[in-house]
Protein backbone atom coordinates (compact mmCIF):
# COMPACT_ATOMS: atom_id res chain seq x y z
CA UNK A 1 0.00 0.00 0.00
CA UNK A 2 1.18 3.40 -0.94
CA UNK A 3 0.37 5.67 1.88
CA UNK A 4 0.33 9.50 1.65
CA UNK A 5 1.57 10.72 5.07
CA UNK A 6 1.37 14.43 4.06
CA UNK A 7 -1.30 15.25 6.84
CA UNK A 8 -2.01 13.03 9.59
CA UNK A 9 -5.04 13.00 11.43
CA UNK A 10 -5.26 11.89 15.38
CA UNK A 11 -8.36 11.81 16.27
CA UNK A 12 -10.28 10.05 19.25
CA UNK A 13 -13.64 10.78 21.14
CA UNK A 14 -11.64 12.51 23.79
CA UNK A 15 -10.48 15.08 21.24
CA UNK A 16 -13.58 15.87 19.64
CA UNK A 17 -15.90 17.17 22.75
CA UNK A 18 -19.68 17.01 21.57
CA UNK A 19 -18.68 17.32 18.25
CA UNK A 20 -20.02 13.92 15.84
CA UNK A 21 -17.19 11.73 14.63
CA UNK A 22 -18.48 11.26 11.59
CA UNK A 23 -18.97 14.83 9.94
CA UNK A 24 -15.55 15.77 11.66
CA UNK A 25 -14.10 13.12 9.52
CA UNK A 26 -15.46 13.59 6.25
CA UNK A 27 -14.48 17.61 6.68
CA UNK A 28 -10.95 16.84 7.51
CA UNK A 29 -10.62 14.63 4.51
CA UNK A 30 -12.34 16.99 2.43
CA UNK A 31 -10.02 19.57 3.11
CA UNK A 32 -6.61 17.29 2.58
CA UNK A 33 -6.19 15.07 5.64
CA UNK A 34 -4.71 11.62 4.00
CA UNK A 35 -4.42 9.68 7.18
CA UNK A 36 -6.16 8.93 10.29
CA UNK A 37 -4.95 7.81 13.34
CA UNK A 38 -7.77 6.78 15.90
CA UNK A 39 -6.46 7.05 19.74
CA UNK A 40 -8.53 5.87 22.51
CA UNK A 41 -7.20 5.87 25.55
CA UNK A 42 -10.53 5.57 27.93
CA UNK A 43 -13.13 4.03 26.17
CA UNK A 44 -13.19 0.25 26.60
CA UNK A 45 -12.89 -2.69 24.19
CA UNK A 46 -16.32 -3.14 23.02
CA UNK A 47 -16.63 0.67 22.68
CA UNK A 48 -12.91 1.28 20.85
CA UNK A 49 -14.27 -1.49 18.75
CA UNK A 50 -17.34 -0.60 17.53
CA UNK A 51 -15.87 3.24 16.91
CA UNK A 52 -13.14 1.98 15.17
CA UNK A 53 -15.57 0.34 12.67
CA UNK A 54 -17.43 3.19 12.33
CA UNK A 55 -14.47 5.45 11.73
CA UNK A 56 -13.25 2.84 9.03
CA UNK A 57 -16.98 2.92 7.15
CA UNK A 58 -16.22 6.46 6.48
CA UNK A 59 -12.55 6.62 5.43
CA UNK A 60 -13.17 3.76 3.41
CA UNK A 61 -15.41 5.51 0.75
CA UNK A 62 -12.77 8.03 1.34
CA UNK A 63 -9.92 6.15 0.21
CA UNK A 64 -8.49 7.48 3.43
CA UNK A 65 -6.04 4.65 5.54
CA UNK A 66 -7.04 3.99 9.22
CA UNK A 67 -4.31 3.58 11.76
CA UNK A 68 -5.52 2.12 15.39
CA UNK A 69 -3.14 3.32 18.19
CA UNK A 70 -1.55 0.76 20.39
CA UNK A 71 -4.22 -1.90 20.18
CA UNK A 72 -3.36 -4.87 17.21
CA UNK A 73 -6.78 -6.81 18.67
CA UNK A 74 -8.40 -3.69 17.71
CA UNK A 75 -6.94 -3.14 14.61
CA UNK A 76 -7.85 -6.60 13.10
CA UNK A 77 -11.08 -6.77 14.20
CA UNK A 78 -12.02 -3.96 12.60
CA UNK A 79 -10.18 -4.73 9.36
CA UNK A 80 -7.92 -1.15 9.90
CA UNK A 81 -5.21 -0.74 7.17
CA UNK A 82 -2.31 -0.17 10.45
CA UNK A 83 -1.25 -0.10 13.54
CA UNK A 84 0.60 2.65 15.37
CA UNK A 85 2.69 1.85 18.20
CA UNK A 86 4.67 4.05 20.43
CA UNK A 87 7.63 2.88 22.92
CA UNK A 88 5.27 1.78 25.84
CA UNK A 89 3.30 -0.51 23.49
CA UNK A 90 3.92 -3.85 21.71
CA UNK A 91 7.58 -4.37 20.41
CA UNK A 92 7.72 -3.58 16.63
CA UNK A 93 8.21 -7.63 16.04
CA UNK A 94 5.01 -8.60 17.73
CA UNK A 95 3.13 -5.78 16.71
CA UNK A 96 4.05 -7.26 12.67
CA UNK A 97 3.46 -10.62 13.38
CA UNK A 98 -0.21 -10.03 14.57
CA UNK A 99 0.03 -7.19 11.93
CA UNK A 100 0.57 -9.45 8.99
CA UNK A 101 3.22 -8.06 6.47
CA UNK A 102 0.55 -6.12 4.82
CA UNK A 103 -0.32 -3.74 7.16
CA UNK A 104 1.21 0.18 7.82
CA UNK A 105 2.96 -0.04 10.76
CA UNK A 106 4.36 3.13 12.45
CA UNK A 107 6.25 3.60 15.58
CA UNK A 108 6.80 7.07 17.67
CA UNK A 109 10.09 7.77 18.19
CA UNK A 110 10.91 10.05 20.94
CA UNK A 111 14.84 10.95 20.07
CA UNK A 112 17.56 10.09 17.54
CA UNK A 113 18.76 6.66 19.10
CA UNK A 114 14.91 5.57 19.01
CA UNK A 115 15.09 5.96 15.38
CA UNK A 116 17.96 3.44 14.98
CA UNK A 117 17.07 0.80 18.17
CA UNK A 118 16.53 -3.06 17.35
CA UNK A 119 12.72 -2.97 16.02
CA UNK A 120 12.68 -0.14 13.16
CA UNK A 121 13.31 -2.20 10.61
CA UNK A 122 10.00 -3.62 11.13
CA UNK A 123 7.83 -0.46 10.86
CA UNK A 124 6.95 1.34 7.93
CA UNK A 125 6.70 5.08 9.33
CA UNK A 126 8.52 7.13 12.23
CA UNK A 127 6.11 9.47 14.18
CA UNK A 128 8.90 11.97 15.75
CA UNK A 129 7.17 12.55 19.12
CA UNK A 130 6.88 15.26 20.32
CA UNK A 131 8.25 18.16 17.93
CA UNK A 132 6.94 20.95 20.02
CA UNK A 133 5.46 20.62 23.62
CA UNK A 134 1.56 20.09 23.40
CA UNK A 135 -0.92 20.25 26.10
CA UNK A 136 -2.87 17.10 24.14
CA UNK A 137 -1.21 14.75 25.40
CA UNK A 138 1.02 14.45 28.73
CA UNK A 139 3.00 11.29 28.80
CA UNK A 140 5.42 12.62 26.16
CA UNK A 141 9.07 13.06 26.46
CA UNK A 142 10.95 16.33 26.44
CA UNK A 143 10.10 18.41 22.67
CA UNK A 144 12.63 17.34 19.63
CA UNK A 145 12.37 20.54 18.13
CA UNK A 146 13.36 21.34 14.79
CA UNK A 147 16.60 20.17 15.43
CA UNK A 148 15.60 16.80 15.96
CA UNK A 149 13.12 16.28 13.08
CA UNK A 150 16.32 16.90 11.20
CA UNK A 151 18.77 14.34 12.93
CA UNK A 152 16.22 11.84 12.74
CA UNK A 153 15.90 12.83 9.17
CA UNK A 154 19.91 12.10 9.03
CA UNK A 155 19.52 8.75 10.49
CA UNK A 156 16.12 7.34 8.70
CA UNK A 157 15.17 6.55 5.37
CA UNK A 158 11.19 5.36 6.69
CA UNK A 159 8.97 8.07 5.92
CA UNK A 160 8.79 10.75 8.90
CA UNK A 161 5.88 12.42 10.33
CA UNK A 162 6.20 14.82 13.27
CA UNK A 163 3.57 15.35 15.96
CA UNK A 164 3.32 17.09 19.20
CA UNK A 165 2.25 20.98 18.68
CA UNK A 166 2.19 21.20 15.25
CA UNK A 167 -0.50 24.12 13.52
CA UNK A 168 -0.21 26.24 10.47
CA UNK A 169 2.35 28.64 11.87
CA UNK A 170 5.11 25.60 12.41
CA UNK A 171 4.16 22.96 9.94
CA UNK A 172 5.84 24.31 7.01
CA UNK A 173 9.19 24.24 9.52
CA UNK A 174 8.97 21.01 10.09
CA UNK A 175 8.51 19.45 6.87
CA UNK A 176 11.20 22.03 5.89
CA UNK A 177 13.23 19.83 8.65
CA UNK A 178 12.96 16.70 7.41
CA UNK A 179 9.51 15.38 7.88
CA UNK A 180 7.37 13.69 5.02
CA UNK A 181 4.33 14.79 6.68
CA UNK A 182 3.07 15.94 9.87
CA UNK A 183 0.60 14.77 12.58
CA UNK A 184 -2.21 17.36 14.39
CA UNK A 185 -4.68 17.22 16.97
CA UNK A 186 -6.25 19.77 17.99
CA UNK A 187 -5.46 21.89 14.65
CA UNK A 188 -8.28 20.29 12.89
CA UNK A 189 -10.40 18.90 16.01
CA UNK A 190 -10.71 22.14 17.95
CA UNK A 191 -10.73 24.21 14.36
CA UNK A 192 -13.99 26.20 13.74
CA UNK A 193 -13.89 24.77 10.22
CA UNK A 194 -12.38 21.36 10.18
CA UNK A 195 -11.87 21.07 6.14
CA UNK A 196 -10.89 24.62 6.14
CA UNK A 197 -8.21 24.30 8.83
CA UNK A 198 -7.26 20.90 6.56
CA UNK A 199 -7.31 23.06 3.31
CA UNK A 200 -4.65 25.64 4.83
CA UNK A 201 -2.30 22.92 6.34
CA UNK A 202 -2.32 20.71 3.66
CA UNK A 203 -1.10 23.74 1.13
CA UNK A 204 1.47 24.36 3.45
CA UNK A 205 2.77 21.44 3.92
CA UNK A 206 2.76 20.38 -0.23
CA UNK A 207 4.40 23.73 -0.70
CA UNK A 208 7.23 23.01 1.97
CA UNK A 209 7.68 19.61 0.40
CA UNK A 210 7.82 20.60 -3.05
CA UNK A 211 10.87 23.20 -2.29
CA UNK A 212 12.55 20.21 -0.87
CA UNK B 1 -7.79 -28.62 25.15
CA UNK B 2 -9.82 -30.22 28.32
CA UNK B 3 -9.54 -27.39 31.06
CA UNK B 4 -10.01 -28.04 35.08
CA UNK B 5 -11.85 -25.03 36.30
CA UNK B 6 -11.73 -26.28 39.64
CA UNK B 7 -9.27 -23.81 40.99
CA UNK B 8 -9.51 -20.33 38.86
CA UNK B 9 -7.02 -17.92 40.04
CA UNK B 10 -7.12 -14.43 39.12
CA UNK B 11 -3.93 -12.15 39.23
CA UNK B 12 -2.03 -9.06 38.23
CA UNK B 13 0.31 -7.25 39.61
CA UNK B 14 -2.40 -4.55 41.26
CA UNK B 15 -3.02 -7.68 43.20
CA UNK B 16 -0.18 -8.80 44.92
CA UNK B 17 1.70 -5.90 46.27
CA UNK B 18 5.61 -6.44 47.03
CA UNK B 19 5.29 -10.21 46.61
CA UNK B 20 7.22 -11.34 43.17
CA UNK B 21 4.93 -12.71 40.86
CA UNK B 22 6.83 -16.37 39.67
CA UNK B 23 6.59 -18.13 43.54
CA UNK B 24 3.50 -16.82 44.27
CA UNK B 25 2.10 -18.35 41.16
CA UNK B 26 4.28 -21.68 41.66
CA UNK B 27 2.50 -21.62 45.15
CA UNK B 28 -0.57 -21.37 44.41
CA UNK B 29 -0.27 -24.09 41.37
CA UNK B 30 1.85 -25.82 43.76
CA UNK B 31 -1.63 -25.76 46.07
CA UNK B 32 -4.01 -26.72 43.64
CA UNK B 33 -4.91 -23.58 41.21
CA UNK B 34 -5.99 -25.22 37.95
CA UNK B 35 -5.77 -22.04 35.72
CA UNK B 36 -5.02 -18.83 36.01
CA UNK B 37 -5.92 -15.36 34.37
CA UNK B 38 -3.65 -12.74 33.97
CA UNK B 39 -5.71 -9.28 34.40
CA UNK B 40 -3.56 -6.19 34.05
CA UNK B 41 -6.18 -2.80 33.64
CA UNK B 42 -2.76 -0.08 34.57
CA UNK B 43 0.41 -1.73 33.13
CA UNK B 44 1.24 -0.41 29.74
CA UNK B 45 0.82 -3.02 26.42
CA UNK B 46 4.79 -3.49 26.70
CA UNK B 47 4.62 -4.39 30.73
CA UNK B 48 1.49 -6.01 30.12
CA UNK B 49 3.11 -8.20 27.47
CA UNK B 50 6.30 -8.55 29.65
CA UNK B 51 4.41 -9.55 32.31
CA UNK B 52 2.61 -12.20 30.49
CA UNK B 53 4.97 -13.82 28.93
CA UNK B 54 6.68 -14.33 32.34
CA UNK B 55 3.54 -15.88 33.99
CA UNK B 56 3.05 -18.29 30.61
CA UNK B 57 6.72 -19.30 31.42
CA UNK B 58 6.20 -20.28 34.52
CA UNK B 59 2.61 -22.04 34.03
CA UNK B 60 3.87 -24.32 31.08
CA UNK B 61 6.14 -26.15 33.21
CA UNK B 62 3.18 -26.95 35.00
CA UNK B 63 0.56 -27.64 32.44
CA UNK B 64 -1.24 -25.23 33.94
CA UNK B 65 -3.60 -22.47 31.17
CA UNK B 66 -3.11 -19.06 31.12
CA UNK B 67 -6.14 -16.94 30.32
CA UNK B 68 -5.22 -12.83 29.45
CA UNK B 69 -7.94 -10.54 30.57
CA UNK B 70 -9.49 -8.43 27.45
CA UNK B 71 -6.57 -7.85 25.80
CA UNK B 72 -6.81 -10.09 23.01
CA UNK B 73 -3.31 -8.87 21.39
CA UNK B 74 -1.39 -9.75 24.54
CA UNK B 75 -2.62 -13.41 24.42
CA UNK B 76 -1.97 -14.16 21.19
CA UNK B 77 1.76 -12.31 21.33
CA UNK B 78 2.61 -14.47 24.96
CA UNK B 79 0.95 -17.21 22.86
CA UNK B 80 -1.62 -17.87 26.18
CA UNK B 81 -4.10 -20.84 25.97
CA UNK B 82 -7.13 -18.52 26.42
CA UNK B 83 -8.75 -15.26 26.60
CA UNK B 84 -11.16 -14.05 28.90
CA UNK B 85 -13.67 -10.88 27.88
CA UNK B 86 -16.40 -9.20 29.44
CA UNK B 87 -19.33 -7.99 28.80
CA UNK B 88 -17.33 -4.37 27.77
CA UNK B 89 -14.35 -6.25 26.47
CA UNK B 90 -14.78 -7.64 22.62
CA UNK B 91 -17.50 -9.15 21.57
CA UNK B 92 -17.39 -13.07 21.48
CA UNK B 93 -17.99 -13.83 17.80
CA UNK B 94 -15.02 -11.13 17.18
CA UNK B 95 -12.62 -12.75 20.09
CA UNK B 96 -13.58 -16.24 18.73
CA UNK B 97 -12.20 -14.95 15.11
CA UNK B 98 -8.96 -13.29 16.28
CA UNK B 99 -7.88 -16.13 18.99
CA UNK B 100 -9.11 -19.32 16.74
CA UNK B 101 -11.16 -22.62 17.31
CA UNK B 102 -8.89 -23.77 19.93
CA UNK B 103 -8.28 -20.96 22.14
CA UNK B 104 -9.93 -21.27 25.67
CA UNK B 105 -12.54 -18.07 25.74
CA UNK B 106 -14.29 -17.56 28.88
CA UNK B 107 -17.14 -14.67 29.00
CA UNK B 108 -18.10 -12.63 31.81
CA UNK B 109 -22.36 -12.64 33.17
CA UNK B 110 -23.58 -10.83 35.23
CA UNK B 111 -27.18 -12.01 34.82
CA UNK B 112 -29.12 -15.00 33.33
CA UNK B 113 -29.82 -13.12 30.45
CA UNK B 114 -25.55 -12.70 29.42
CA UNK B 115 -26.14 -16.63 30.04
CA UNK B 116 -27.95 -17.22 26.98
CA UNK B 117 -27.49 -13.87 24.76
CA UNK B 118 -26.48 -13.86 20.98
CA UNK B 119 -22.14 -15.00 21.08
CA UNK B 120 -21.96 -17.09 24.11
CA UNK B 121 -21.73 -20.20 21.64
CA UNK B 122 -18.61 -19.05 20.62
CA UNK B 123 -17.24 -18.89 24.48
CA UNK B 124 -15.89 -22.55 26.13
CA UNK B 125 -17.01 -21.17 30.15
CA UNK B 126 -18.91 -18.69 31.71
CA UNK B 127 -17.54 -16.37 34.58
CA UNK B 128 -20.48 -15.58 36.87
CA UNK B 129 -19.65 -12.02 37.92
CA UNK B 130 -20.19 -11.09 40.61
CA UNK B 131 -21.32 -14.18 43.05
CA UNK B 132 -20.59 -12.03 46.06
CA UNK B 133 -20.07 -8.20 46.43
CA UNK B 134 -16.01 -7.58 46.34
CA UNK B 135 -13.41 -4.94 47.13
CA UNK B 136 -11.37 -6.03 44.07
CA UNK B 137 -12.99 -5.00 41.54
CA UNK B 138 -15.00 -2.27 41.65
CA UNK B 139 -16.67 -1.72 38.36
CA UNK B 140 -19.17 -5.06 39.04
CA UNK B 141 -22.49 -5.30 38.77
CA UNK B 142 -24.83 -6.29 41.95
CA UNK B 143 -24.12 -9.60 43.69
CA UNK B 144 -25.84 -12.39 41.69
CA UNK B 145 -25.68 -14.46 44.82
CA UNK B 146 -26.04 -18.60 45.06
CA UNK B 147 -29.37 -18.11 43.59
CA UNK B 148 -28.23 -16.77 40.22
CA UNK B 149 -25.29 -19.22 39.99
CA UNK B 150 -28.36 -22.18 40.37
CA UNK B 151 -30.47 -19.97 37.78
CA UNK B 152 -27.61 -19.82 35.58
CA UNK B 153 -26.83 -23.43 35.78
CA UNK B 154 -30.13 -24.43 34.56
CA UNK B 155 -29.83 -22.26 31.55
CA UNK B 156 -26.04 -22.93 30.47
CA UNK B 157 -24.39 -26.29 29.96
CA UNK B 158 -20.80 -24.48 29.99
CA UNK B 159 -18.95 -24.85 32.85
CA UNK B 160 -19.22 -21.81 35.13
CA UNK B 161 -16.85 -20.52 36.96
CA UNK B 162 -17.87 -18.28 40.11
CA UNK B 163 -16.34 -14.83 40.94
CA UNK B 164 -16.54 -12.11 43.44
CA UNK B 165 -15.99 -12.30 47.11
CA UNK B 166 -15.15 -16.16 47.00
CA UNK B 167 -12.95 -17.55 49.95
CA UNK B 168 -12.85 -21.04 51.76
CA UNK B 169 -15.99 -20.08 53.78
CA UNK B 170 -18.08 -20.03 51.07
CA UNK B 171 -16.67 -21.64 48.15
CA UNK B 172 -18.27 -24.70 48.89
CA UNK B 173 -21.23 -23.08 49.02
CA UNK B 174 -21.05 -21.74 45.12
CA UNK B 175 -20.03 -25.24 43.79
CA UNK B 176 -23.22 -26.93 45.68
CA UNK B 177 -25.02 -24.26 43.74
CA UNK B 178 -23.86 -25.37 40.80
CA UNK B 179 -20.58 -23.73 39.64
CA UNK B 180 -17.66 -26.37 38.00
CA UNK B 181 -15.40 -23.79 40.09
CA UNK B 182 -13.96 -20.59 41.94
CA UNK B 183 -12.34 -18.04 40.82
CA UNK B 184 -10.38 -16.13 43.76
CA UNK B 185 -8.31 -12.99 43.92
CA UNK B 186 -7.15 -12.16 47.66
CA UNK B 187 -8.06 -15.49 48.97
CA UNK B 188 -4.72 -16.41 47.53
CA UNK B 189 -3.00 -13.44 46.87
CA UNK B 190 -3.04 -12.32 50.14
CA UNK B 191 -3.09 -15.14 51.80
CA UNK B 192 0.22 -15.69 54.47
CA UNK B 193 0.46 -18.87 52.88
CA UNK B 194 -0.82 -19.24 49.12
CA UNK B 195 -0.11 -22.51 48.77
CA UNK B 196 -1.72 -23.78 52.07
CA UNK B 197 -4.93 -21.07 50.97
CA UNK B 198 -4.89 -22.75 47.48
CA UNK B 199 -4.53 -26.29 49.30
CA UNK B 200 -7.58 -25.27 51.34
CA UNK B 201 -9.81 -24.00 48.69
CA UNK B 202 -8.92 -27.01 46.00
CA UNK B 203 -9.92 -29.50 48.86
CA UNK B 204 -13.45 -27.91 49.73
CA UNK B 205 -14.44 -26.90 45.58
CA UNK B 206 -13.41 -31.11 44.97
CA UNK B 207 -15.28 -32.25 47.94
CA UNK B 208 -18.37 -30.13 46.85
CA UNK B 209 -18.00 -31.27 43.28
CA UNK B 210 -18.53 -34.70 44.37
CA UNK B 211 -21.33 -34.63 46.61
CA UNK B 212 -23.84 -33.49 43.23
Amino acid sequence: MTVDYSLYLVIGTENIGERPLEPLLRQAAAGGVSIVQLREKSLNSRDFLETACRVHEVLKTMGIPLIINDRADIALACGAEGLHIGQGDLPPAEARKLMGPSAVIGLSVESPEDATAAGVEYVDYLGISPVFSTPTKTDTAAALGLDGVGAIRALSELPLVGIGGISEINAGDVVAAGADGVAVVSAICSAEDPAAASGRLREIIDKHRNMK
